[in-house]
C-alpha cells in the first residue's frame, strides 16, 4: 500500500490551517503506520507571505498564487480554508475540474452555492466538507453514509456556539442578554458586530448544508426562515427555568408530516430540561436527529476552534487520500429539488409575553383575540407591575399564520402596551407535529 | 451507475432481521434514487422454516442451509444477525474468503475473536459492524474514518441500556437496586438472569471493540476489568445526588498519560451532573470521546432494539454495496498489539462507604489506615445509626493498588463492621489523570 506521498495544497493558513499543520506534523507517522499513507504539505497559499507565522508553518512553502496551486499537477488534494464565497468558489470548481480531491471548511460557500458545487463533485472526485458544519463533530460523514438509508424526519441542532454561550450565561448566571453578549465578546466568542451569530445567519447556513445531506435535496441558506435571540429577556429565561424548560437557539430541518415538503428554520425554542439538547452548555454544539427507524440520535462536540476544526479537516484529507489510493470517490448522490414548507404552515406550541394595562376586562379582550383566530390557550399566568400587568400565555398546538394574526390583533388592542417575546415550545404536542 | 441488483443473504431473522426486511421494503426506492443501488434480499437463513413470521419475511426465501448461502456465487453481501460465536465465526470467515462483503451485528464474536476476524477483513473485502456496538448510533464509522488521524485519549461510554435504565430509576425515582431491576425485568429491558448486563460483561465486550478501532490495537473482552452495579445502594445514589453527581456504569478505554499503555475497564462512576454523559437517561446509550485535537465529542442514541439496530445494519449494507460498485473496500488498517495498563496502576478519586462502631477513636483508626497507604482524604461525612455510624469518604487522586491495600486493612479493623460501596469519582483531578 505504500507509495509516493499524498501531496496537499492549502488555500488559506489562519488558525485552522496552522492547527492542521501542527496536527499533520504530530500524527503523520501514526497515520502512515495505520493506513500506509504519507501526507505531505507541498504549498500553502496566503495573502501575505511576509507576515510572521508560528513554527508549524514552513515559510518556504508559502505563496500568494492560488491559481497555480490549484493547477499544479503535483498536488493531489486541495484543502480550502480561506472562507468566503470569492475566490474560494472558482478555486474549488477549478480544482475539482482538474481532478483533484477538495476538502473544504467553507460553510458560507456551501450554504450559498451548494447545488453548483455538489454537482461538480458528482463528476467523480471527492468534495469533503466535514469541517463546514459543527466544527470537529463527525456529523457530515455519518449523515452521508451511515444514515443514507434511514428515513430521517427531523434534524435539530445547536450549531452556533456564541448564542449557546450567551443563553447558558442567561440561564445559569441570571445575566441579561446585553451582559451575556458583552461577556461573550470579552472572551472572544462573539464578534464586535454579533449580528451573524445572534440573528441566526450562521446557524441558517449550517442547517441549509445539513438539510441538503439529510434529505438529499438542493437548498441554500436563502431558504431558511431566521429568528435570532437578541429580543430574549431575563424574564423569558426565568419563566422557562421555573417550568423545567431551557431556551436554546435551534436550527431545524424537518419533513412535514405526511408529505415531502421540508421546513427550514432557525429560532429560539423552549425545551424540557430532560431533552438531550438541554444539557448542551457553554459554547458546545450538538445536533439531534430523529429517524423513522433509528429513533433519536445526538452528536455533540466543539463546533468551532482551530484544533477541533483541523481535526475534521484531517479526517477528510485521510478519507480523500484513501479513496485516491483505491481509485474510488465519495459521492453525495443526486440531490433532488426541494419543496419548502412555508413558515406560515408550521404547527407549534408558543410562549407569548404581553404587557397590558391592569384593569378589568383586559384578560377577556386578550383571550378573545386568541379565540378569534382559533389559537387555543394551554396556560396563562398574570403578574402585577404597578398599573400594568404582565400576561404569559402558552398555547396548544397552533398554526403559525393563526398565531401571527393573533399577535397582529393583540398589537391593535388599547389595553396591550407591548407584545414581548414569542418563543416556540417543544412540547408533547409539538413532538407529534 | 444502475446495474444488476445487489443481492443480500441474511443469516438469522429475529427482531433485527425482520426490521431490516421492513426497512429495505420501505426505503428501497429512495435508496435507488439517491445511489443507483437496488437492494434485493435473496435468501434468509433461519433455524426453523416452519415458524410463523411477520408479513415482512417472505417465506419462499427461507432456508436452514447457512453454508450454501455463504457459498452462493449469486450473493454479494452476507448479513450476519445470528449472534453468538458459533457457527457465526466460521460462516463470516468463509464469506470473507469467498470474496463477499460481510455486515454483522455480532458483538460477542467481535469482542472475543476480533483480531482473527479483522485480519480476514484486511484481505480487501468489507467487514462492517456498525450495529455491533451501541445499536443505531453511528459510532464505528466516525471512529474508523473521521477520527483516524485524531490522537484519541479516552473513550468513555454508557453502552448498556439495561443498567442505565436501572440507575436512572434509582436516581430519579429513589428506587432500590432490587426494585429498579425488577422494573427493568417487567419492561423487558433486563433478562431473567441479568448477570451479563448488571455485572458489566455486555459493556466489556463493547468497549473491547471500540478500543480496537479507537486505538488501532488488538484487544478482546478478556482484557477488560469488570465491575458491575449490583452492589450499589440507594444511599450511594442519594449521596451522589446531594453532591451534584450522577452514578453511571461506564465502559472506559484510555491511553495512560505519557505512554502507549491502554486501560480497559467497566465500573460505576460518579460524574458531575453537568457532564454530558450525566444527561443520558433511561435505556439510551452514549459514547463520550476525548481527543487531543478535537476535544470532547459525544454520540448519543438507542443502543438496542430491532429498528435502531436494523438502521445501522442498512447503513453498512449500502456502504458495502457502494464500495462493491466502485471496486473498493473499507479497511481498519493494521491493528498493532496492545500494551495493557493493569488496573492496579489506575489513578482515580474514590468514594468509600463504611459502617463502623460508633465510639471514640474509630475515626482516628480508620484515617490511619488511609494514611498508612498514602491515600489522601478529600472529604469525610459521618452519620449516626444507633450504636453504629456510617462514614463516607472521598479521596484525592489515589493509585488503585494503594486504595485496595487500604480497603484490605479497613476490613481487618475491629471497629469496621462493613466496607460498603467503593465508587470511582470523575473529579477535577481525575480529568488530569
Amino acid at each position: 500500500m505504500n507509495g509516493s506521498p499524498i501531496r496537499l495544497g492549502l488555500l488559506g493558513c489562519g488558525t485552522v490551517g496552522a492547527s492542521l499543520l501542527e496536527l499533520i506534523a504530530a500524527e503523520a507517522d501514526d497515520i502512515e503506520a495505520r493506513t500506509g499513507l504519507r501526507l505531505e504539505v507541498t504549498r500553502i497559499v496566503v495573502r501575505d507571505t511576509a507576515k510572521a507565522r508560528g513554527a508549524a508553518v514552513p515559510a518556504e512553502l508559502l505563496t500568494t498564487d492560488a491559481a497555480s496551486v490549484v493547477a499544479d499537477p503535483d498536488i493531489d488534494i486541495v484543502v480550502e480554508m480561506m472562507g468566503g464565497t470569492d475566490p474560494a468558489r472558482l478555486l474549488i470548481l477549478d480544482a475539482l475540474k482538474a481532478g483533484k480531491a477538495v476538502v473544504t471548511a467553507n460553510k458560507e460557500l456551501l450554504a450559498a452555492d451548494g447545488p453548483e458545487i455538489f454537482a461538480a463533485e458528482a463528476a467523480g472526485v471527492d468534495l469533503l466538507f466535514e469541517a463546514a458544519v459543527a466544527g470537529g463533530i463527525p456529523l457530515v460523514r455519518p449523515l452521508r453514509e451511515s444514515l443514507l438509508g434511514e428515513p430521517i424526519e427531523r434534524v435539530m441542532g445547536i450549531v452556533n456556539g456564541t448564542t449557546n454561550y450567551i443563553l447558558t450565561r442567561m440561564t445559569e448566571g441570571g445575566a441579561s442578554y446585553a451582559d451575556a453578549l458583552a461577556e461573550a465578546q470579552a472572551l472572544g466568542y462573539a464578534e464586535a458586530d454579533p449580528t451573524a451569530d445572534v440573528e441566526g445567519h450562521d446557524a441558517g447556513a449550517k442547517i441549509a448544508i445539513l438539510a441538503s445531506i439529510a434529505f438529499g435535496v438542493q437548498v441554500t441558506s436563502a431558504d431558511v426562515h431566521l429568528e435570532g435571540i437578541s429580543g430574549l429577556t431575563a424574564d423569558d429565561i426565568t419563566y422557562a427555568t421555573r417550568k423545567g424548560q431551557v431556551v436554546k437557539l435551534l436550527a431545524i430541518a424537518e419533513r412535514a408530516p405526511g408529505g415531502d415538503a421540508i421546513s427550514l428554520r432557525v429560532h429560539p425554542m423552549m425545551l424540557p430540561h430532560t431533552h438531550p439538547l438541554a444539557a448542551v452548555r457553554e459554547s458546545f454544539n450538538a445536533v439531534f436527529i430523529q429517524g423513522g427507524a433509528v429513533g433519536d440520535l445526538m452528536f455533540y462536540g466543539r463546533g468551532a476552534g482551530g484544533r477541533p476544526t483541523a481535526s475534521a479537516v484531517l479526517g477528510d484529507v485521510i478519507d480523500a487520500a484513501l479513496n485516491m489510493r483505491k481509485g474510488s470517490s465519495a459521492s453525495l448522490g443526486q440531490l433532488g429539488s426541494a419543496t419548502l414548507r412555508p413558515i406560515d404552515d408550521l404547527q407549534c406550541e408558543y410562549y407569548i409575553n404581553l404587557d397590558v394595562v391592569d384593569r378589568p376586562g383586559v384578560l377577556a379582550a386578550v383571550a378573545g383575540a386568541f379565540g378569534a383566530h382559533g389559537v387555543s390557550i394551554s396556560s396563562m399566568e398574570q403578574e402585577g407591575l404597578g398599573d400594568e400587568a404582565r400576561l404569559v400565555f402558552v398555547t396548544h398546538l397552533a398554526r403559525e399564520r393563526d398565531l401571527q394574526a393573533t399577535l397582529a390583533e393583540l398589537r391593535e388592542l388599547d389595553a396591550v402596551r407591548h407584545v414581548g417575546s414569542v418563543i416556540r415550545v417543544l412540547g408533547a404536542e409539538a413532538e407529534q407535529r
